[in-house]
Protein backbone atom coordinates (compact mmCIF):
# COMPACT_ATOMS: atom_id res chain seq x y z
CA UNK A 1 0.00 0.00 0.00
CA UNK A 2 1.45 3.09 -1.05
CA UNK A 3 1.67 5.74 1.27
CA UNK A 4 0.33 9.65 1.10
CA UNK A 5 1.86 11.76 3.90
CA UNK A 6 1.63 15.90 2.81
CA UNK A 7 -1.44 17.36 3.07
CA UNK A 8 -0.46 19.24 -0.31
CA UNK A 9 -0.44 15.74 -1.93
CA UNK A 10 -2.69 16.26 -5.25
CA UNK A 11 -4.59 13.52 -4.54
CA UNK A 12 -5.64 14.51 -0.47
CA UNK A 13 -6.29 17.97 -2.47
CA UNK A 14 -8.92 16.40 -4.75
CA UNK A 15 -10.82 14.48 -2.07
CA UNK A 16 -10.66 17.86 -0.49
CA UNK A 17 -12.85 19.62 -3.26
CA UNK A 18 -14.53 16.59 -3.74
CA UNK A 19 -15.79 16.97 -0.25
CA UNK A 20 -16.68 20.10 -0.05
CA UNK A 21 -17.65 21.87 -3.77
CA UNK A 22 -20.37 20.44 -5.53
CA UNK A 23 -19.47 21.65 -8.80
CA UNK A 24 -16.35 20.34 -8.36
CA UNK A 25 -18.13 16.81 -7.53
CA UNK A 26 -20.55 17.59 -11.04
CA UNK A 27 -17.03 18.30 -13.29
CA UNK A 28 -15.00 15.38 -12.39
CA UNK A 29 -17.79 12.82 -11.87
CA UNK A 30 -16.63 11.80 -8.73
CA UNK A 31 -17.67 12.15 -5.29
CA UNK A 32 -16.60 10.88 -1.76
CA UNK A 33 -17.89 8.34 0.84
CA UNK A 34 -16.52 7.60 4.23
CA UNK A 35 -16.28 4.48 6.47
CA UNK A 36 -16.09 1.19 5.81
CA UNK A 37 -19.69 0.34 5.73
CA UNK A 38 -20.48 2.45 2.21
CA UNK A 39 -17.31 0.52 0.72
CA UNK A 40 -18.82 -2.69 1.67
CA UNK A 41 -22.06 -1.45 0.17
CA UNK A 42 -20.13 0.26 -2.64
CA UNK A 43 -18.27 -2.97 -3.81
CA UNK A 44 -21.03 -4.97 -2.92
CA UNK A 45 -23.12 -2.95 -5.44
CA UNK A 46 -20.65 -2.51 -7.96
CA UNK A 47 -20.09 0.46 -8.00
CA UNK A 48 -17.03 2.46 -9.86
CA UNK A 49 -14.50 2.69 -7.04
CA UNK A 50 -11.70 5.42 -8.29
CA UNK A 51 -9.32 5.91 -4.98
CA UNK A 52 -9.28 4.83 -1.45
CA UNK A 53 -7.39 6.38 1.40
CA UNK A 54 -7.05 4.22 3.96
CA UNK A 55 -5.45 3.91 8.13
CA UNK A 56 -4.83 0.35 7.59
CA UNK A 57 -5.17 -2.14 5.25
CA UNK A 58 -8.75 -2.53 4.22
CA UNK A 59 -10.64 -5.85 4.93
CA UNK A 60 -12.83 -5.60 1.80
CA UNK A 61 -11.39 -6.63 -1.91
CA UNK A 62 -11.40 -3.52 -3.95
CA UNK A 63 -12.61 -3.61 -7.65
CA UNK A 64 -9.32 -3.79 -10.49
CA UNK A 65 -8.58 -0.23 -10.69
CA UNK A 66 -9.13 1.32 -7.49
CA UNK A 67 -5.93 2.83 -5.77
CA UNK A 68 -5.54 2.58 -2.45
CA UNK A 69 -3.15 4.73 -0.35
CA UNK A 70 -2.38 4.56 3.39
CA UNK A 71 -2.42 7.57 5.11
CA UNK A 72 -1.76 8.94 8.84
CA UNK A 73 -5.63 9.28 10.83
CA UNK A 74 -4.84 12.94 11.16
CA UNK A 75 -4.64 13.39 7.14
CA UNK A 76 -7.41 11.32 7.02
CA UNK A 77 -8.98 14.05 9.06
CA UNK A 78 -7.53 17.00 7.37
CA UNK A 79 -9.19 15.22 4.07
CA UNK A 80 -12.56 14.44 5.29
CA UNK A 81 -15.23 16.95 4.55
CA UNK A 82 -16.99 15.07 7.78
CA UNK A 83 -15.99 15.41 11.81
CA UNK A 84 -15.64 11.97 13.14
CA UNK A 85 -13.59 10.95 10.05
CA UNK A 86 -13.83 7.08 10.21
CA UNK A 87 -10.69 4.52 9.44
CA UNK A 88 -11.25 5.16 5.12
CA UNK A 89 -12.10 7.64 2.54
CA UNK A 90 -12.85 6.65 -0.80
CA UNK A 91 -13.57 8.16 -4.20
CA UNK A 92 -16.71 6.54 -6.68
CA UNK A 93 -17.52 7.45 -10.10
CA UNK A 94 -20.79 9.03 -10.52
CA UNK A 95 -23.10 6.81 -12.01
CA UNK A 96 -25.16 8.20 -15.30
CA UNK A 97 -28.37 9.67 -15.01
CA UNK A 98 -31.39 7.47 -16.42
CA UNK A 99 -33.45 9.25 -19.05
CA UNK A 100 -36.97 10.58 -18.42
CA UNK A 101 -39.17 9.06 -20.71
CA UNK A 102 -41.13 5.95 -19.81
CA UNK A 103 -40.62 6.25 -16.05
CA UNK A 104 -43.46 3.95 -14.26
CA UNK A 105 -44.37 3.16 -10.80
CA UNK A 106 -43.58 4.88 -7.83
CA UNK A 107 -40.97 8.05 -7.33
CA UNK A 108 -40.67 10.92 -4.37
CA UNK A 109 -39.98 14.27 -6.03
CA UNK A 110 -37.95 16.34 -3.69
CA UNK A 111 -38.75 20.21 -4.48
CA UNK A 112 -35.78 21.84 -2.58
CA UNK A 113 -35.00 20.13 0.27
CA UNK A 114 -31.55 21.61 1.32
CA UNK A 115 -31.11 19.46 4.19
CA UNK A 116 -28.35 16.78 3.18
CA UNK A 117 -29.18 14.66 5.70
CA UNK A 118 -33.03 15.21 5.18
CA UNK A 119 -31.84 14.28 1.54
CA UNK A 120 -29.79 11.20 2.21
CA UNK A 121 -32.61 9.62 4.82
CA UNK A 122 -35.09 10.07 1.88
CA UNK A 123 -33.09 8.22 -0.92
CA UNK A 124 -32.37 5.59 2.14
CA UNK A 125 -36.07 5.40 2.76
CA UNK A 126 -36.97 5.70 -0.92
CA UNK A 127 -34.62 2.42 -1.13
CA UNK A 128 -36.32 0.50 2.03
CA UNK A 129 -39.78 1.47 0.85
CA UNK A 130 -39.20 -0.04 -3.28
CA UNK A 131 -39.60 3.12 -4.78
CA UNK A 132 -38.44 3.34 -8.51
CA UNK A 133 -36.63 6.95 -8.55
CA UNK A 134 -36.05 10.02 -6.60
CA UNK A 135 -36.42 13.09 -8.48
CA UNK A 136 -34.64 16.30 -7.56
CA UNK A 137 -36.05 19.78 -8.78
CA UNK A 138 -35.41 23.19 -7.07
CA UNK A 139 -32.65 24.10 -5.23
CA UNK A 140 -32.07 20.63 -3.80
CA UNK A 141 -29.16 19.59 -1.97
CA UNK A 142 -26.66 17.33 -3.50
CA UNK A 143 -27.04 13.94 -3.00
CA UNK A 144 -23.64 13.34 -3.65
CA UNK A 145 -22.92 15.78 -0.73
CA UNK A 146 -20.67 13.91 1.74
CA UNK A 147 -23.38 14.46 4.46
CA UNK A 148 -26.23 12.98 2.51
CA UNK A 149 -24.03 9.80 1.14
CA UNK A 150 -23.76 9.02 4.81
CA UNK A 151 -27.26 9.22 5.60
CA UNK A 152 -27.84 7.02 2.52
CA UNK A 153 -26.49 4.23 4.32
CA UNK A 154 -25.91 2.47 0.90
CA UNK A 155 -28.77 3.30 -0.65
CA UNK A 156 -26.75 5.85 -2.92
CA UNK A 157 -25.44 3.26 -4.52
CA UNK A 158 -28.72 1.00 -5.50
CA UNK A 159 -31.80 4.18 -5.89
CA UNK A 160 -32.39 5.36 -8.84
CA UNK A 161 -31.88 9.15 -8.73
CA UNK A 162 -32.83 12.24 -11.36
CA UNK A 163 -32.49 15.65 -11.42
CA UNK A 164 -35.18 17.41 -13.30
CA UNK A 165 -36.03 21.01 -14.00
CA UNK A 166 -39.80 21.99 -14.72
CA UNK A 167 -39.93 21.03 -18.21
CA UNK A 168 -38.17 17.62 -17.54
CA UNK A 169 -41.61 16.95 -15.32
CA UNK A 170 -43.92 18.62 -17.28
CA UNK A 171 -42.97 16.17 -19.83
CA UNK A 172 -43.43 13.06 -17.41
CA UNK A 173 -46.91 13.95 -16.71
CA UNK A 174 -48.11 14.01 -20.49
CA UNK A 175 -46.36 10.63 -20.14
CA UNK A 176 -48.81 9.57 -17.75
CA UNK A 177 -47.27 10.05 -13.89
CA UNK A 178 -49.58 11.68 -11.67
CA UNK A 179 -48.37 13.91 -9.97
CA UNK A 180 -49.57 14.23 -5.79
CA UNK A 181 -48.58 17.18 -3.92
CA UNK A 182 -48.41 17.67 -0.17
CA UNK A 183 -49.85 20.47 2.16
CA UNK A 184 -48.72 20.87 5.69
CA UNK A 185 -51.25 21.33 8.64
CA UNK A 186 -54.66 19.06 9.29
CA UNK A 187 -56.71 22.22 8.07
CA UNK A 188 -56.36 21.08 4.19
CA UNK A 189 -58.83 18.50 4.90
CA UNK A 190 -57.95 15.84 2.19
CA UNK A 191 -56.18 13.71 4.09
CA UNK A 192 -54.25 11.12 2.31
CA UNK A 193 -57.14 10.24 -0.31
CA UNK A 194 -55.36 11.24 -2.85
CA UNK A 195 -52.84 8.44 -2.73
CA UNK A 196 -55.29 5.90 -4.10
CA UNK A 197 -54.44 4.72 -7.56
CA UNK A 198 -56.35 6.85 -9.71
CA UNK A 199 -57.91 4.17 -11.75
CA UNK A 200 -56.73 3.89 -15.59
CA UNK A 201 -54.43 6.79 -17.14
CA UNK A 202 -51.99 6.90 -15.12
CA UNK A 203 -48.88 4.51 -15.01
CA UNK A 204 -46.57 6.10 -12.28
CA UNK A 205 -47.27 7.92 -9.16
CA UNK A 206 -44.90 11.35 -7.52
CA UNK A 207 -45.23 11.96 -4.02
CA UNK A 208 -44.47 15.50 -3.90
CA UNK A 209 -42.32 16.73 -1.03
CA UNK A 210 -41.67 20.80 -0.34
CA UNK A 211 -39.00 22.50 1.46
CA UNK A 212 -39.55 22.74 5.08
CA UNK A 213 -39.40 26.55 5.05
CA UNK A 214 -41.62 26.85 2.00
CA UNK A 215 -43.59 23.83 1.04
CA UNK A 216 -43.59 22.89 -2.63
CA UNK A 217 -42.73 25.82 -5.28
CA UNK A 218 -45.74 27.34 -6.99
CA UNK A 219 -44.57 25.46 -10.69
CA UNK A 220 -44.61 22.00 -8.98
CA UNK A 221 -47.73 22.68 -7.28
CA UNK A 222 -49.26 23.71 -10.77
CA UNK A 223 -48.40 20.29 -11.86
CA UNK A 224 -49.93 18.48 -9.82
CA UNK A 225 -53.27 16.35 -9.98
CA UNK A 226 -53.98 15.91 -6.05
CA UNK A 227 -53.03 16.95 -2.72
CA UNK A 228 -52.44 15.08 0.01
CA UNK A 229 -51.97 15.78 3.81
CA UNK A 230 -50.72 14.14 7.00
CA UNK A 231 -53.21 14.21 9.71
CA UNK A 232 -51.53 15.85 12.67
CA UNK A 233 -52.47 17.17 16.46
CA UNK A 234 -53.79 20.56 16.77
CA UNK A 235 -51.15 23.13 17.10
CA UNK A 236 -48.75 20.94 14.91
CA UNK A 237 -47.46 23.01 11.81
CA UNK A 238 -45.52 20.17 10.01
CA UNK A 239 -43.27 17.06 10.37
CA UNK A 240 -39.75 17.02 9.49
CA UNK A 241 -39.47 16.41 5.49
CA UNK A 242 -37.59 13.24 5.75
CA UNK A 243 -40.60 12.14 8.67
CA UNK A 244 -43.40 13.27 6.26
CA UNK A 245 -41.60 11.55 2.50
CA UNK A 246 -41.51 8.55 4.75
CA UNK A 247 -45.22 8.63 6.06
CA UNK A 248 -45.73 8.82 2.47
CA UNK A 249 -44.05 6.62 0.52
CA UNK A 250 -45.55 4.03 3.19
CA UNK A 251 -48.78 4.87 2.62
CA UNK A 252 -48.49 5.03 -1.38
CA UNK A 253 -46.44 1.55 -0.93
CA UNK A 254 -49.22 -0.06 0.77
CA UNK A 255 -52.26 1.29 -1.85
CA UNK A 256 -50.14 0.21 -5.00
CA UNK A 257 -48.89 -3.15 -4.14
CA UNK B 1 -32.29 46.57 26.54
CA UNK B 2 -28.92 46.70 28.03
CA UNK B 3 -26.24 45.32 26.52
CA UNK B 4 -23.10 42.44 26.91
CA UNK B 5 -20.56 43.04 24.95
CA UNK B 6 -17.82 41.01 26.81
CA UNK B 7 -17.03 37.01 25.94
CA UNK B 8 -16.14 36.92 29.80
CA UNK B 9 -19.88 38.01 30.81
CA UNK B 10 -20.70 35.55 33.34
CA UNK B 11 -24.35 35.05 31.13
CA UNK B 12 -22.33 34.69 28.24
CA UNK B 13 -20.13 31.63 29.88
CA UNK B 14 -23.04 30.40 31.60
CA UNK B 15 -25.32 30.02 28.21
CA UNK B 16 -21.43 28.88 26.45
CA UNK B 17 -21.78 25.89 29.14
CA UNK B 18 -25.71 25.15 29.07
CA UNK B 19 -25.31 24.71 25.16
CA UNK B 20 -21.82 22.42 25.34
CA UNK B 21 -22.71 20.47 28.63
CA UNK B 22 -25.36 18.37 29.29
CA UNK B 23 -24.78 18.24 33.28
CA UNK B 24 -24.51 21.57 33.55
CA UNK B 25 -28.14 21.39 32.17
CA UNK B 26 -28.73 18.98 35.03
CA UNK B 27 -27.55 20.86 37.54
CA UNK B 28 -28.66 24.42 36.39
CA UNK B 29 -32.31 22.57 35.56
CA UNK B 30 -31.76 25.22 32.63
CA UNK B 31 -31.57 24.56 29.01
CA UNK B 32 -30.73 27.11 25.73
CA UNK B 33 -32.79 27.80 22.50
CA UNK B 34 -32.29 29.87 19.48
CA UNK B 35 -33.85 31.71 16.95
CA UNK B 36 -37.47 33.61 16.87
CA UNK B 37 -39.67 30.48 15.98
CA UNK B 38 -38.40 29.06 18.73
CA UNK B 39 -39.20 31.81 21.41
CA UNK B 40 -42.62 32.31 19.95
CA UNK B 41 -42.99 28.92 20.90
CA UNK B 42 -41.89 29.03 24.07
CA UNK B 43 -43.99 32.02 24.87
CA UNK B 44 -46.95 30.48 23.82
CA UNK B 45 -46.70 27.37 25.94
CA UNK B 46 -46.08 29.50 28.72
CA UNK B 47 -42.41 27.98 29.05
CA UNK B 48 -40.29 29.59 31.88
CA UNK B 49 -38.26 32.02 29.89
CA UNK B 50 -35.13 32.92 32.09
CA UNK B 51 -32.76 34.98 30.13
CA UNK B 52 -32.55 36.16 26.06
CA UNK B 53 -29.58 37.61 23.95
CA UNK B 54 -31.25 39.53 21.20
CA UNK B 55 -28.87 41.49 18.38
CA UNK B 56 -31.88 43.55 18.00
CA UNK B 57 -35.28 44.46 19.72
CA UNK B 58 -37.53 40.87 20.20
CA UNK B 59 -40.90 41.25 18.93
CA UNK B 60 -42.22 38.30 21.34
CA UNK B 61 -43.29 39.90 24.19
CA UNK B 62 -41.20 37.92 27.42
CA UNK B 63 -43.21 37.11 30.33
CA UNK B 64 -42.63 38.34 33.85
CA UNK B 65 -39.13 37.79 35.13
CA UNK B 66 -37.24 37.15 31.86
CA UNK B 67 -33.65 39.28 31.14
CA UNK B 68 -33.50 40.84 27.92
CA UNK B 69 -29.53 41.57 26.72
CA UNK B 70 -28.56 43.26 23.35
CA UNK B 71 -25.11 41.46 21.75
CA UNK B 72 -23.49 41.87 18.81
CA UNK B 73 -23.89 39.21 16.23
CA UNK B 74 -20.09 38.02 16.45
CA UNK B 75 -20.86 37.83 20.24
CA UNK B 76 -24.06 35.34 19.53
CA UNK B 77 -22.11 33.56 17.05
CA UNK B 78 -19.45 33.28 19.72
CA UNK B 79 -22.11 32.02 22.56
CA UNK B 80 -24.56 29.83 20.02
CA UNK B 81 -23.74 25.96 20.17
CA UNK B 82 -25.05 26.16 16.90
CA UNK B 83 -23.46 26.75 13.62
CA UNK B 84 -25.42 29.24 11.60
CA UNK B 85 -26.81 31.32 15.27
CA UNK B 86 -30.21 32.60 15.00
CA UNK B 87 -31.14 36.07 15.98
CA UNK B 88 -31.57 35.27 19.21
CA UNK B 89 -30.54 32.73 22.04
CA UNK B 90 -32.31 32.22 25.36
CA UNK B 91 -32.51 29.98 28.15
CA UNK B 92 -35.66 28.26 29.76
CA UNK B 93 -35.89 26.03 33.03
CA UNK B 94 -36.61 22.48 32.28
CA UNK B 95 -39.87 21.62 33.27
CA UNK B 96 -40.15 19.34 36.08
CA UNK B 97 -40.21 15.00 34.93
CA UNK B 98 -43.79 13.86 35.59
CA UNK B 99 -44.45 10.51 37.79
CA UNK B 100 -44.39 6.90 36.18
CA UNK B 101 -46.96 5.50 37.55
CA UNK B 102 -50.92 5.86 35.95
CA UNK B 103 -49.57 5.94 32.45
CA UNK B 104 -52.23 5.74 29.99
CA UNK B 105 -52.52 5.68 26.41
CA UNK B 106 -49.15 5.26 23.91
CA UNK B 107 -45.52 6.45 24.44
CA UNK B 108 -42.58 5.64 22.75
CA UNK B 109 -39.71 4.66 24.19
CA UNK B 110 -36.39 5.52 23.07
CA UNK B 111 -33.50 2.82 24.05
CA UNK B 112 -30.28 4.76 23.33
CA UNK B 113 -30.57 6.93 20.68
CA UNK B 114 -27.42 9.04 20.64
CA UNK B 115 -27.60 11.38 17.80
CA UNK B 116 -29.97 14.58 19.01
CA UNK B 117 -31.23 15.82 16.09
CA UNK B 118 -33.06 11.88 15.73
CA UNK B 119 -33.64 12.30 19.11
CA UNK B 120 -36.07 15.91 18.43
CA UNK B 121 -37.28 15.00 15.39
CA UNK B 122 -38.87 11.94 17.34
CA UNK B 123 -40.46 13.92 19.95
CA UNK B 124 -41.69 16.61 17.10
CA UNK B 125 -43.20 13.34 15.99
CA UNK B 126 -44.77 11.88 19.05
CA UNK B 127 -46.28 15.33 19.44
CA UNK B 128 -47.44 15.98 15.84
CA UNK B 129 -49.01 12.08 16.40
CA UNK B 130 -50.42 12.59 19.70
CA UNK B 131 -48.28 10.38 21.59
CA UNK B 132 -48.91 10.54 25.23
CA UNK B 133 -45.03 10.76 26.03
CA UNK B 134 -41.48 9.81 24.67
CA UNK B 135 -39.76 7.24 27.57
CA UNK B 136 -36.23 8.18 27.02
CA UNK B 137 -33.56 5.15 28.65
CA UNK B 138 -30.30 3.52 28.07
CA UNK B 139 -27.52 5.90 26.58
CA UNK B 140 -30.11 8.11 24.97
CA UNK B 141 -28.71 11.70 23.59
CA UNK B 142 -30.25 14.78 25.99
CA UNK B 143 -33.63 16.14 24.75
CA UNK B 144 -31.96 19.12 25.84
CA UNK B 145 -29.28 18.95 24.00
CA UNK B 146 -29.68 22.60 21.66
CA UNK B 147 -29.06 20.09 18.23
CA UNK B 148 -31.76 18.24 19.43
CA UNK B 149 -34.32 20.89 20.97
CA UNK B 150 -34.06 22.70 17.54
CA UNK B 151 -35.17 19.76 15.77
CA UNK B 152 -38.11 19.01 17.87
CA UNK B 153 -39.19 22.86 16.42
CA UNK B 154 -40.78 23.57 19.39
CA UNK B 155 -42.74 20.02 20.67
CA UNK B 156 -40.37 20.49 23.32
CA UNK B 157 -42.46 22.69 24.91
CA UNK B 158 -45.45 20.68 24.40
CA UNK B 159 -44.67 16.73 24.51
CA UNK B 160 -44.01 15.02 27.91
CA UNK B 161 -40.38 13.72 28.08
CA UNK B 162 -39.14 11.21 30.62
CA UNK B 163 -36.18 9.31 31.87
CA UNK B 164 -36.47 5.93 33.01
CA UNK B 165 -34.06 3.10 33.83
CA UNK B 166 -34.93 -0.25 33.48
CA UNK B 167 -36.59 -0.94 37.12
CA UNK B 168 -39.12 1.83 36.22
CA UNK B 169 -39.85 0.43 32.76
CA UNK B 170 -40.45 -2.92 34.59
CA UNK B 171 -42.97 -1.01 37.21
CA UNK B 172 -44.84 0.50 34.46
CA UNK B 173 -45.21 -2.56 32.69
CA UNK B 174 -46.73 -4.14 35.90
CA UNK B 175 -48.92 -0.91 36.33
CA UNK B 176 -50.23 -2.56 32.47
CA UNK B 177 -48.32 -0.61 29.92
CA UNK B 178 -47.48 -3.08 27.04
CA UNK B 179 -44.33 -2.61 25.29
CA UNK B 180 -43.86 -3.45 21.58
CA UNK B 181 -40.72 -4.16 20.65
CA UNK B 182 -39.10 -3.54 17.00
CA UNK B 183 -36.87 -5.40 14.76
CA UNK B 184 -35.33 -4.64 11.75
CA UNK B 185 -35.11 -6.57 8.57
CA UNK B 186 -38.19 -8.16 6.70
CA UNK B 187 -36.49 -11.51 8.20
CA UNK B 188 -38.10 -11.47 10.91
CA UNK B 189 -41.37 -11.64 9.34
CA UNK B 190 -44.12 -10.30 11.76
CA UNK B 191 -44.91 -7.25 10.23
CA UNK B 192 -46.57 -4.62 12.42
CA UNK B 193 -49.73 -7.22 13.85
CA UNK B 194 -48.08 -6.69 17.27
CA UNK B 195 -49.43 -3.14 17.25
CA UNK B 196 -53.07 -3.99 17.36
CA UNK B 197 -54.86 -3.58 20.34
CA UNK B 198 -54.38 -6.81 22.73
CA UNK B 199 -57.98 -6.86 24.03
CA UNK B 200 -58.25 -6.11 28.02
CA UNK B 201 -56.03 -5.49 30.65
CA UNK B 202 -53.42 -2.98 28.81
CA UNK B 203 -53.74 0.32 29.27
CA UNK B 204 -51.15 2.06 27.18
CA UNK B 205 -48.96 1.30 24.97
CA UNK B 206 -45.06 1.96 24.37
CA UNK B 207 -43.09 1.35 21.07
CA UNK B 208 -39.94 0.55 22.01
CA UNK B 209 -37.24 1.99 19.26
CA UNK B 210 -33.71 0.53 20.15
CA UNK B 211 -30.44 3.11 19.02
CA UNK B 212 -28.89 2.79 14.99
CA UNK B 213 -25.85 0.86 15.88
CA UNK B 214 -27.47 -2.10 18.72
CA UNK B 215 -31.25 -1.19 18.15
CA UNK B 216 -32.61 -2.95 21.52
CA UNK B 217 -30.60 -3.59 24.24
CA UNK B 218 -31.01 -7.27 25.97
CA UNK B 219 -32.82 -5.78 29.20
CA UNK B 220 -35.46 -3.51 27.13
CA UNK B 221 -35.85 -7.05 24.49
CA UNK B 222 -36.65 -9.11 27.34
CA UNK B 223 -39.59 -6.90 28.81
CA UNK B 224 -41.58 -6.60 25.44
CA UNK B 225 -44.84 -8.53 25.32
CA UNK B 226 -44.27 -8.55 21.20
CA UNK B 227 -42.32 -7.47 18.40
CA UNK B 228 -43.13 -5.57 15.03
CA UNK B 229 -40.64 -5.21 12.04
CA UNK B 230 -41.29 -2.32 9.47
CA UNK B 231 -41.29 -4.07 6.39
CA UNK B 232 -38.81 -3.23 3.62
CA UNK B 233 -37.19 -3.98 0.33
CA UNK B 234 -34.58 -6.78 0.11
CA UNK B 235 -30.96 -5.80 0.97
CA UNK B 236 -32.21 -3.51 2.84
CA UNK B 237 -31.36 -3.98 6.74
CA UNK B 238 -32.27 -0.82 8.47
CA UNK B 239 -34.39 2.40 8.50
CA UNK B 240 -33.33 5.49 10.26
CA UNK B 241 -34.32 5.84 13.77
CA UNK B 242 -36.27 8.61 13.50
CA UNK B 243 -38.11 7.16 10.29
CA UNK B 244 -38.70 3.74 11.95
CA UNK B 245 -40.04 5.69 15.09
CA UNK B 246 -42.16 7.86 12.64
CA UNK B 247 -43.87 4.72 10.62
CA UNK B 248 -44.90 3.06 14.20
CA UNK B 249 -46.06 5.94 16.09
CA UNK B 250 -48.37 6.32 12.77
CA UNK B 251 -49.15 2.88 12.79
CA UNK B 252 -50.10 2.87 16.39
CA UNK B 253 -52.28 5.72 15.80
CA UNK B 254 -54.15 4.60 13.17
CA UNK B 255 -54.71 0.99 15.44
CA UNK B 256 -55.77 2.87 18.50
CA UNK B 257 -57.79 5.80 17.56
Amino acid sequence: MDEIKSRRNPLAQHFRRLGADSGYREQCGEFICDGLKLLEEAAACGAEITTAFAVSPLPVPLPAGARVFGVHKTLLDYISPLKSAQDTIFSCRKPPQGGFSDLQGSYVLLDGIQDPGNLGTIVRTAHAFGMQGVILTGNCADPYNPRAVRATMGAIFKQSIFTADISHLAAMKTEGLRFIGTSSGAQSGRGLNGLKPAGSGARGVAICIGSEGNGLSREVTELCDDVVSIPMAEGCESLNAAVAAAILMWELRKCHH
